[in-house]
């Protein structure tokens, strides 16, 4: 099995009344066009779980649960797995030069971005064709 | 800006008559529970475009368009981005010890494969939000 290297393209910011996407000025015309995208993919690293403890993890206790379920990593959105590579679908609100305006991001301020992709029809899946195990009912709500 | 390790958990086999992720039996553990799901996302690794120039670009042109445009490696899906790491939503159709038979996957025989995740509702958006520029026009189709 290889081993790769992936580099940071730039950071999550949280402030208190927004938050984006900074890219290393060196990325900014990397974004040309993403203004006729409405949602994207962030890809960003969980670096606070880059540990080898965390990495060597196969099962896991998937957060936010009423149940206590012990599941395969790769079956859940763990952010304790072999390759801490996080993955949200985000609202793109506007673009500023570097700056990704989006909606709400589940990773803390100054977190490493690897990625951005933008969200396109292949992507979806129509929500009531969605099969989840009985503990993420919950996320039914969403539905 | 920060340089990070990942490493390989698996890779796509390609046969005549189906397709699947073979994953390092070390990680077979990590499928569990992942039966209860219907669509995963799998993280691979655009191994053929892991080269300095195709990771140095910052604009690239989509491809299989009618029209010629150059548009940011963020705002369309090139394999030739800074990092290569492919995403791609796929259709479970059965699982067998460390092989997870999937629908299709634009991925060739022996990529590598960095991750698997559950899809969750969380990852739809309905068809008819996805906003998407003239040139991505010929992906309504799948709408």
């Amino acid at each position: 099995m290889s081993y790769f290297k992936i580099q940071q393209i730039g950071k999550v910011r949280i402030e208190e009344d927004s938050c984006f996407i900074e890219l290393s000025k060196h990325y900014s015309p990397g974004l040309r066009h993403l203004q006729f995208f409405n949602y994207i993919f962030v890809l960003w690293w969980i670096s606070m779980r880059d540990t080898s403890k965390d990495r060597s993890q196969v099962l896991a206790h998937p957060p936010n649960l009423d149940v206590e379920v012990e599941t395969g990593v790769f079956a859940c959105r763990s952010p304790a797995r072999p390759n801490p590579i996080g993955l949200t679908k985000v609202k793109v609100l506007k673009i500023e030069g570097n700056k990704i305006f989006i909606d709400r991001i589940d990773a803390i301020d100054g977190t490493p971005v690897l990625d951005i992709k933008p969200y396109l029809p292949g992507d979806s899946v129509p929500i009531d064709e969605i099969k989840l195990p009985e503990w993420f009912d919950h996320l039914k709500d969403k539905k």
